[in-house]
């Protein structure tokens, strides 16, 4: 089983990179972006012999205590079999 | 309109950052983890004006020209209104 985790920053906080990254887009000619947000992506394949609930479960804990700052970033995730 | 894009290591490519990843959490106990690889995520907003058929050529572009290095890279996204 593979789940996917998207980390993102908070919308409240500011994206230093994500705006270095807009701004080099657009003076490469790129001149349809309102903005740009860059965020982590981590993929993780499970073994064989766990449930989905056990994933779902087991992802999560993963996802809010080790790869998301909770203090400046957020996470959403998807499993797939 | 927007478009989320992910650029990940190709599969022949070696992923030591992820290596780390799966490493750490295994020793702190996650024990049903096979593998971790990283990868990138960029969040676009797109002005206001761009027809879907223009904002999927541009992301595209930019995906396949700025934000991925094809030698050791790949990417997919995807575009929401």
């Amino acid at each position: 089983m593979k789940a996917y985790v998207y980390v993102s920053l908070k919308k409240s906080v500011l994206d230093p990179q994500g705006k270095t990254i807009h701004g080099a887009l657009t003076k490469i000619g790129y001149k349809s972006l309102q903005e740009v947000r860059q965020g982590k992506y981590f993929e993780i394949t499970l073994n064989g012999g766990v449930s989905k609930e056990e994933a779902q479960a087991e992802v999560e804990r993963i996802a809010r205590e080790v790869l998301t700052n909770p203090v400046i970033e957020e996470f959403r995730f998807s499993l797939e079999d």
